[in-house]
């Protein structure tokens, strides 16, 4: 079983909101924001939404391909943020292009989603002996943001990207992964509340919006992963000076630092695209992975480590070559 | 690799709600919903979550199995009703039983969903080499039912169950499925709209509850599910007399009978209960299955076959010796 990324792309909205057009909505600055988050602008959907994202990175994955909508066996969308519980994005995406004989699902893991998405993937696709399948991370966090918590609404930016693959091509090689869920933390960084106003419940207080003990998941990520990569390295006999390129989950330009100095990574290892997009949860990685591709930084043969945090909380790494 | 399902388990909340209490909220009978659903009553909860259901299963399946909670190795919980988008169902339930060596994500395919986590599970077990997993359905659709519309409010019930498989067992076989989407039909079916109030955006309109197109969806089920069985008959070599037991997704008992006769089965081969729960979406599948394990109706050795359809469009059926 090969596992050959045949295509990659990403889809943002076209409205690019700067740290400076935040200022309109609470006590901050560029300045602050730049130093605390390495964030400057993101993108932000007008009448975007995360099916239409998605619908056009796998519109971009079919062309850029050659592969025709029914000739996929499988669509898999990683988001926390669908616009509709049912349909799936995932559901909605095969309609959008026309692929009438897949298997279609969302995948449910906050930022960790899409490096588990790429595990169900190659899972499912083994067993199923499925030959191509779309990966996709999309979201639109800007709808469950609280555009009046500056802890928050700073960092998050709205955008899709996704892989499309071969799984009986003889490139590629997916080569190990480890994931690990501290749930008993799953409070310090929730999201996408749906109260319960049923006339035979006790209604459930709160809100839809993001909210975060930063501390608490800070001190997660930088505990975590370390131990996370190192494992997935030794697992997979791979020294680190032959990993080619990181692509971690863009959440905190400074957090990414510390994490990755901790094992060893020099700064040439794992490029940034936050201060562009900020962080867009599920889509954060196939957006950079998009970029890297496109510009030529991650190259056939490459060994490419994703490695995302966040909510559940949840950590997920995966080694592949591309 | 094997597929052995060493324990099931279901819950529900406490509170019942019979048909004529419905008559308080909407102009309809019990005699008129017994008559074109099935449905005598349904479970909804006061103050249990899709959350707390979940965890209650997860427990007695450790209970029932004598497996430690750190023994495990994966969870996924289908869901179309999550309290959060972010922490996962499944992450949160890690956290609740103590499991700490987990992959954990939830599974988003509405009424497919069950059907969808048993395959992804299959999936994911199998290239990463896990042994003990578990798999659960567990919704709360009475937070998204606009309970005064009669529509639809008859129809649903709240619900878990779930089932832990042990993957190197010499027992049990999954021996195959089939999955279809029709997603350009995906708006007959709609449930958990999350709008959009960012001050960047044009505002979404609509309302999280559940909208059916009933005609639709029929002609949808009735049309798709008897070719998926015998395809997946046929592929498995299996004889319709030689299931034991059928596990249908319990939507509606006038289209399942429908549909069981289009593809020659006899009623003995599929029981029902959404007389007692309604229908559950994505617990409706194990719910069942539980009690028909409990029952004695589902006995070790029995080829019993999971079909189930709802939104997406989407429609998914499993195969497999208990």
């Amino acid at each position: 079983m090969g596992f050959a990324i045949i295509g990659s792309a990403l889809a943002t909205p076209d409205q690019v909101v700067t740290n400076d057009d935040l200022t309109q909505f609470m006590t901050t600055s560029d300045e602050w924001i730049r130093q605390r988050t390495g964030i400057e602008r993101r993108h932000v959907v007008q009448t975007e939404t995360t099916e239409s994202l998605a619908t056009d990175v796998a519109h971009q994955l079919l062309r850029k391909s050659g592969i025709t909508a029914d000739e996929l066996d499988l669509i898999l969308v990683a988001t926390m943020s669908p616009t509709y519980t049912m349909p799936s994005v995932a559901a909605t995406v095969a309609g959008a292009i026309g692929a009438h004989n897949v298997m279609s699902l969302d995948i449910g893991s906050a930022c960790t989603g899409f490096v588990a998405a790429l595990s169900a993937a190659r899972g499912l696709a083994t067993v199923r002996n499925d030959r191509y399948v779309m990966v996709i991370g999309a979201e639109v966090l800007s709808k469950i943001l609280d555009w009046h918590d500056r802890s928050t609404a700073i960092l998050f930016g709205d955008g899709a990207g996704g892989v499309l693959l071969d799984m009986q091509s003889a490139h590629g090689a997916y080569l190990g992964e480890r994931f690990i869920t501290q749930g008993q933390d799953g409070q310090k960084l929730t999201a996408g509340l749906t109260g319960n106003h049923s006339p035979f419940a006790v209604p459930i207080d709160g809100d839809p919006y993001f909210r975060m003990d930063g501390h608490a998941v800070y001190n997660f990520v930088v505990k975590t992963a370390p131990d996370l990569i190192t494992a997935l390295l030794a697992q997979t006999h791979t020294d680190i000076t032959d990993v080619d390129v990181v692509v971690f989950h863009q959440a905190n330009q400074r957090m990414v630092e510390q994490l990755a100095n901790k094992v060893g990574l020099t700064a040439a290892q794992y490029p940034f695209n936050m201060d562009e997009y900020g962080n867009t949860a599920g889509a954060s990685e196939p957006i950079l992975f998009a970029e890297l591709v496109a510009s030529g930084r991650i190259r056939p043969g490459d060994k490419v480590l994703f490695c995302a945090f966040g909510g559940g909380l949840t950590a997920g790494a995966a080694l592949i070559e591309y």
